[in-house]
């Protein structure tokens, strides 16, 4: 066993290729549904939205998707991301497991979302595009986009949750520093938004509404395309070179994870670490653990329905059959953006749904307090929804120490939490509290799926 | 000509020793001397501040001091920081030239300091020392204290100037992840605040009166030891890492730089990426261009005098033969807090002297659209400081571009801005504007300069 720190690849070494889950699946995932017909949907079906490059990696059952050179190029300002074994948590937890993280927050924006914003922007440039409409929540996806864009040369305009635009406002600057345009939604940019804005003027918007208004942008003005941060096929396939990477350095590590955690709000960079495991697991390798991690808060694995429902709350996206609190759920206030949305990626419900993968959720106080121990051992701040795959980790450790097992652990540590040190603030403030969503509008919200035959 | 973009040194390169200039020089340095007395001081004279180890460095002469295991250990979590070229910036300049820039914004706190708060807090912590005080400007040098003080299991509280400690909560709540203390300066709890506070309740503070708070705590109780993040001999030694490792990558590259630049508040980043060049240089290898980036606001090598002056406004620390712009100039409140500080490091300031080195000021417009330029490009937001040597090394690849010159240019990314964004903001929305200094000011501070025989 090699006693290293850190296990850094060479920029040769960035995976060629994306690993496409949907090869290996034991039975196909269920059909995309057009939002009026309920019919299944073809790949012209979404041409408003998306370079047909990236609708064909959607619909693909390819097991690997070549990664384009240009793409390769850019990532080697920060990939591969280094594999970092928590030595000092370790020794702190007093535990015979092996804690290693994948640190994602190496990247210019700090999260894994360039991952899939560098590869989205670069084929919208190849298709001839020049201006991408989407959203963020925290801020993770709307700053790399802005990334992503600066460097191709494409203008981004960014519908960003109201409330986060409110409270974040260097998270607003790093987009206007990439060049990228920030709209606070709902806005009166788009009906989706002036709708919303008619009956309710304060409302803090949801990114459900952020969503409906950059979708509709995109599918009025021909010039426009949409990108999405999380949830469809083919951002969980460019995750997927997280995975891959980390294959490899557990290789260098002479080690191999037996538990695999990421926290999940779309599910993307939760898939990006498990994938490329879970397809080794399907193509008759060792069996491992993989546990989705998401906020007690907005619980879309562990008390959502499995059922078709839509990706917005106007009601534009095409049906999805995904784990869901219902499109008109709203969860409460708390500190981790990244995960507050009403449904789970197909893909992740799929591997959910086929028994291959545990979820799990947190209320956010314990997870801050992993948050913190972790900092004062490794030294990095992790993004609040990143404490939710540390929350894990350490339980996980905790479980290893109590059964007397040296198990290998790894969690994605897929971002930092500069831009959400407010967070911090309250928790050490003691104003950070446990959260509950309330059972009755949950309740509602079910009631109110799209009544579609499974 | 290799054309990778990163070069990445594995964890087993991380140096084994610190490199000393004072073996090099070819004039020794002047003799510091006892505020009282204006007698020259021994190491015991330096005693109740800090460790003898770190006292033995620096008035050491020996060319290369061991980095003690234990240290080197830590800075495992994030070295070698790598050396990236900047090809896109290039392209975008159209230059001949050849951009390269260090970068040390990998650390837990986001800068090169760290290199130096490790070290310390370990010599601290085995000379049996259990709480550290401090000060800090814009953050930088708090946060990597209190990062490296929870490794070590050393208490450590910070003097935050006021303005800083108001202006920059999410800096302040870094420290406080880290589990430091925080106390807004001027302050309450020592006589040189409070004497302060008497002529002025609403102080803003600056370096120096922060400087004398967290000196006295140290200087009255015996079990409290005091630590600077900059100016000093044995900080300087400390960030030699940053040359010694960038010397290497740049044989990996197959390069080697003609012009070394970096920003220069204490000068301690400047120093850490340009002594082991300039030690080459001196021990008969070829010459190269380093040049010490400062602001016009605060111009302490381009307008300062080389007197003896104090550390500190309130004259607790010894004198030191510097450029300095006298203890009691203010600079205007320009963005980049690091960089405000009246005196210049010793060493710095005796190379200047011997004219082994240039100095260069920037007005601090300038300076924000080179760091925007530079974001857009290289996708790093850089520390305000940091744009100082981004604005330089622009302007020498335009030099280059101009005069036809294929030269290698190397500046150091000393970190990077997330916490200042804020500044970014104001620059966005016009209202960050060039500063002067105020010249009668200046010769005031400067006529108050302490009256000694050179």
């Amino acid at each position: 066993m090699s006693d290293q720190v850190k296990y850094v690849l060479d920029e040769a070494q960035i995976p060629k290729a994306w690993y496409n889950l949907n090869a290996d699946f034991p039975k196909p995932m269920p059909a995309v549904l057009h939002p009026g017909t309920h019919q299944p949907i073809g790949p012209s079906d979404l041409e408003p939205l998306f370079p047909m490059d990236l609708i064909l990696q959607e619909v693909s059952t390819e097991r690997y998707i070549e990664i384009p050179e240009p793409v390769r190029d850019v990532f080697r300002m920060w990939r591969p991301a280094p594999l970092i074994r928590a030595r000092r948590l370790e020794k702190l937890l007093d535990t015979p497991a092996k804690i290693y993280f994948k640190y994602e927050g190496v990247s210019p924006a700090g999260s894994h979302k360039p991952n899939t914003a560098v590869p989205q922007a670069w084929y919208n440039k190849e298709a001839g595009i020049k201006r991408l409409s989407t959203e963020t929540g925290a801020g993770q996806w709307g700053s790399s986009l802005a990334f992503a864009g600066s460097l191709f040369g494409i203008d981004v305009t960014v519908f960003q949750v109201r409330v986060s635009y409110d409270q974040k406002p260097y998270r607003r600057a790093l987009m206007e520093t990439y060049g990228a345009r920030c709209v606070a939604s709902p806005s009166n940019e788009t009906e989706a938004g002036r709708a919303v804005l008619a009956k309710d003027p304060n409302s803090p918007g949801s990114l459900g509404m952020a969503i409906s208004e950059a979708v509709e942008i995109a599918a009025k003005d021909p010039a426009v395309k949409y990108a999405l941060g999380s949830v469809l096929n083919h951002v969980m396939l460019h995750q997927t070179i997280i995975g891959e990477e980390t294959i490899r350095q557990f290789e260098l590590a002479n080690d191999d994870p037996d538990v695999v955690i990421g926290c999940a709000g779309g599910g993307s960079n939760f898939a990006g670490l498990c994938f490329p495991y879970l397809g080794l697991q399907l193509r008759g390798g060792r069996s491992r653990r993989f546990i989705a991690v998401e906020p007690a808060a907005c619980p879309t694995l562990t008390r959502g329905k499995y059922a078709y429902d839509f990706g917005d709350t106007a009601h534009l996206t095409p049906l999805m059959k995904m784990h869901t609190l219902g499109s008109t759920f709203m969860p409460p206030g708390f500190h981790a953006g990244g995960l507050r949305y009403h449904g789970m990626g197909a893909m992740v419900s799929h591997a959910y749904e086929l028994g291959l993968i545990e979820a799990r959720s947190y209320q956010q106080r314990g997870c801050f307090e992993a948050g913190v121990q972790f900092a004062r051992c490794e030294g990095i701040v992790p993004a609040p929804e990143s404490t939710h795959a540390v929350r894990c980790a350490i339980d996980e450790a905790l479980r290893c120490k109590a059964e007397g097992k040296a198990e290998t652990i790894v969690f994605n540590l897929s971002g930092h939490g500069h831009f959400d040190m407010q967070a911090y603030i309250n928790f050490f403030e003691g104003k950070l509290v446990d959260l509950d969503y309330d059972e009755a509008a949950l309740a509602q919200s079910l009631a109110g799926l799209p009544s579609i035959a499974a």
